[in-house]
């Protein structure tokens, strides 16, 4: 910084001089026309009559920091870290905390250090999460469980920035000596939270923990309440889970609310990046929703980087990182250029870099997991059985728990696609014991064929849905032959299909052509009567043990508010 | 923390609770009517229905969180950290972040440890600053200078928090090694600024060192461009020196100011802790100039704890520390209990701890200084000689040039009462190298006598101001004699007096007993014809180095705005 200071002082021409901007000014919520001076990747001039190398004239445009995105999972666009940088970077995000647990999940230590050596060499500044909840409880099955020595091993690598989303939140309030070590494993480092409806004398329990932010506000009353207790809130806008209409009130009503709340993505698609945008929609977003310009622009700037202790983003000011985004106004968010560290990195919506998808050495993800077999995949049935059926909710991550009469056949329960009941099968491919779960689903629509992935929160194991066995079975090849990915099988034939090599998660396409792939995919799932939007989004989060109410892992169900496992046929003693 | 859960869950009783009292909520800005549990010294609950081994029935009151003063020098109260602590807690101060630069000035390295040790026994966290700036500049003579390696030494001996204020601002703008070592030294670790009227491309080169924060705000305009860059404006309501009047403005019309704003102390004495109070008359303060009750509370709580990432003090909240104050109002601050870490400290003003004013070993402050002799304290002069002279402003750190022609006596320089005129002795006795410094200083009204102190920012060498050489001759004396102290002398006669044998700069007396003693002597200064208001807080201030414009060290006359180092004569070359 030191060798800075002649620059400061207009003793020497800075590196790069963006002239007649007007300088979004974060603290003070005002503008400033003014010169912006930048020397070896910082600011270190706001003011008039600096001199540069490099002279960009700005004039009739915004300055605003680079955005920051504090909760992301990469895995979940299906891009690559690569790649992902290069749909969001052209659209003004500079930095994103990204919690690869899906990784984690699938590749274990493995996964965190594939990506942690990914991050660094791109034009985004990517500040891992290490993961503290793999598994995201007893009932997932991930490739190695991630315990207190792995997360003191992982930041001791420098490998993580904070302690990734803590889920256990029963686990924490009831004290789970395993769950708590993780915790503390982390020391001093921001810990971040996960705890949708956790309330009253057990949201004081939860923050005993120190876990001090959740992205899981289902309405306006649910945000308030962590708020009181000191949590920051941050408002999820992802693909599919979005709660800004269900906070909107309290944004626009508390004048302390901009202070304490950011916008954050959790789970997008390449598809919403490509068509909707990253932090400039939220930003949008929340504008369009009446939050005044500047408070609005401290929730994708100032707010993260205060929370996470980034004391030299989130701003532009002198010293702090020349991450700096040209935009038409704030209220737009056009996104005309952006500087990374002082270098021009994309322009008008294209990145300026060109990178493979892969930079090192991506993780093994097939590690010889056999489809399972066709009599793994019946159930056999009394006449007049009842089965549990999760009730698919469109738009939701979360499930409602039902009880059918099943469809018997032989002595088989069976799928009944006049009633909407689908089978949903989940094979443990992380460690490949051979383990598999059958349960049932309602709310795809689907009346024939089946939809496959090993994008199944959060433990990834594979997760088909189908209304027969024979296109059950073809998922589950389709799986097995590719280390993953997305597919629409009718019989024995794959109708459209997307491979994801990296961890069983990720693609090797472009932001485009991963769009494209999953457009067909969705057109095939359409094709075989699904109603759902986004079917293979909603697909992933039928593992997802942590998240109310039923839900099926490679173990069985899971239901927390019903007290855990819960076999498939009700009544029937529990299987686990 | 794990622990707690049972109490946060109330499945056992916790050790305290606080029932019926409106909980003053800082993160969102309302009252809360609900139980306070406390266990361990740790917030566990709030809530209805929380059950205690100690029942508070708080009915009528409200809890607000413990208050912290973000910038303090308690040397400048005279009092111990023990005697300041009975002084503030029952005041509702639970925490300082106290730069102890007076007494490192005085005692080195000696004279921090002292400090951490005495803070750590004491029902009030005293969080010190490892001072940045000893000496303040090179035209003060300190014990020892405190260089980049004592930093380092004093951080990894866990006796520092931050970084104290980087007050060579000069140094820092012209990029002398030397000061930026010892920004660097501090790590990570938050600094502290302090830039007084510092603007434009100045201010950019001075917050590279991401010193961020300052207390010298002499005006709205001054602190609104700090807050620009990304500074966190102290509001400094001291003693003598206060801008709550002269910022007030940009408090009352921005909704972004309360949020990076914080109201600090810099410098007391024990009569207005006594009379006016500690950070419960600064919120009182900021409530009457028309700032909302929700806002001046975060600046004496939430704020102070965000700036210097005490993540877990600031506000009443589940995980927080367990330091709670119990008033009638906001608005009012009446302190009627004061819990530091779940235990009751302080009740109706008192305290309900009695330490003696020092728990361990003081450094040794008297090392043998030997009073000038009275050829030293007499300065040869030519008819018509004009001499520079320091004009005292009231109230104010600042001082005004001005040249003045001598009185000429003898062929000496003599003081000259009629035209306000006082001679002015500085003497190094940190280093008792027996130098003596010799200016004339205007404003004081002094119509005879000296007064004498030991207390003379920042490098505490002994400070006379007097009419003529003898009653000079009495004040060094009794510094000397005594290890320091303040007096007032007459001829050969002190009138009033108070030794601080404690690093040169404390005492050994209660607040009560200070304040009367400095009364005393304040009332006998006003007998030798003084006028100015708190003349020995004025005298301490004549020695600073690094405040314009005019000052007088041990080294002579100093005025950074003149360049440095003057001579006493106009005209003459410079001494230095």
């Amino acid at each position: 910084m030191k060798e800075l200071l002649p620059m400061a002082r207009k003793r020497r021409p800075s590196d790069l001089v963006i002239r007649g901007a007007r300088i979004a000014n974060v603290f003070t919520h005002l503008y400033e026309e003014m010169d912006l001076a930048i020397a070896s990747g910082r600011i270190v001039g706001i003011g008039h009559g600096y001199e540069g190398h490099e002279v960009v004239d700005a004039r009739g445009t915004v300055l605003i920091p680079g955005m920051i995105d504090g909760h992301v999972h990469i895995e979940s666009t299906m891009l690559t870290p690569s790649t992902f940088a290069s749909a969001v970077v052209p659209l003004g995000t500079t930095a994103v905390m990204a919690d690869p647990h899906e990784i984690v999940n699938t590749c274990g230590m493995k996964g965190l250090e594939f990506m942690a050596q990914e991050a660094r060499m791109l034009p985004l500044d990517i500040l891992l999460a290490v993961p503290s909840c793999v598994p995201a409880s007893e009932f997932e099955t991930p490739f190695e469980i991630i315990d207190a020595t792995h997360i003191e091993q992982a930041f001791r690598r420098g490998w993580g920035n904070h302690l990734g989303e803590m889920m256990n939140y029963p686990g924490v309030i009831a004290g789970t000596p395993e769950v708590w070590s993780r915790v503390l494993a982390s020391g001093y480092r921001v810990r971040t939270g996960h705890a949708p409806g956790v309330s009253g004398r057990d949201l004081n329990a939860y923050l005993l923990t120190e876990c001090n932010s959740d992205h899981e506000n289902n309405s306006a009353a649910e945000a308030l309440e962590k708020a009181r207790r000191g949590m920051w809130v941050m408002i999820r806008e992802g693909a599919t889970e979005r709660n800004l209409d269900d906070v909107i009130e309290l944004l626009r009503s508390k004048e302390w609310a901009f202070t304490r709340c950011m916008a954050v993505s959790d789970d997008l698609t390449a598809r919403y990046l490509l068509e909707m945008g990253h932090m400039d929609r939220k930003l949008r977003a929340l504008i369009k929703n009446k939050i005044p310009p500047f408070r609005a622009l401290s929730m994708v700037t100032l707010n993260p980087s205060q929370y996470f202790r980034l004391w030299d983003r989130g701003a532009i000011a002198p010293g702090y990182l020349a991450d700096v985004v040209m935009v038409d106004s704030i209220e737009q968010c056009h996104v005309q250029k952006v500087w990374k560290r002082g270098k021009l990195v994309a322009e008008n919506g294209k990145p300026l870099f060109d990178f493979p998808p892969i930079l090192g050495e991506a993780p093994v993800s097939n590690r010889g997991f056999e489809a399972p077999s066709r009599e793994q995949l019946v159930v056999q049935a009394s006449e007049n059985a009842f089965v549990r059926v999760i009730i698919v909710q469109p738009g939701k991550v979360t499930t409602d728990y039902a009880e059918h009469q099943a469809k018997v056949v032989d002595g088989y329960a069976v799928p009944d696609p006049n009633r909407d009941l689908a089978q949903l099968v989940v094979a443990d491919k992380n460690t490949c014991s051979g383990r598999v779960a059958i349960g049932f689903a309602q709310g795809f629509g689907l009346k024939k064929g089946a939809l496959a992935s090993s994008v199944a929160h959060d433990a990834h194991n594979y997760i088909v849905v189908g209304t027969d066995t024979e296109s059950i079975e073809t998922g589950f090849r389709y799986l097995a032959e590719n280390g993953g990915g997305i597919a629409v099988a009718l019989k024995d034939q794959v109708l459209a299909s997307l491979p994801l090599p990296v961890g069983g998660l990720m693609c090797l396409h472009s932001p485009q052509e991963t769009a494209d792939k999953l457009a067909e995919i969705d057109d095939a799932a359409t094709q075989l009567g699904v109603t759902l939007p986004h079917p293979f989004m909603a697909l992933s989060f039928l593992s997802l043990s942590v998240i109310p109410e039923l839900k099926l892992t490679d173990k069985g169900y899971v239901d927390f508010t019903r007290g855990g496992a819960l076999g498939l046929f009700v009544g029937e003693e529990e299987t686990l």
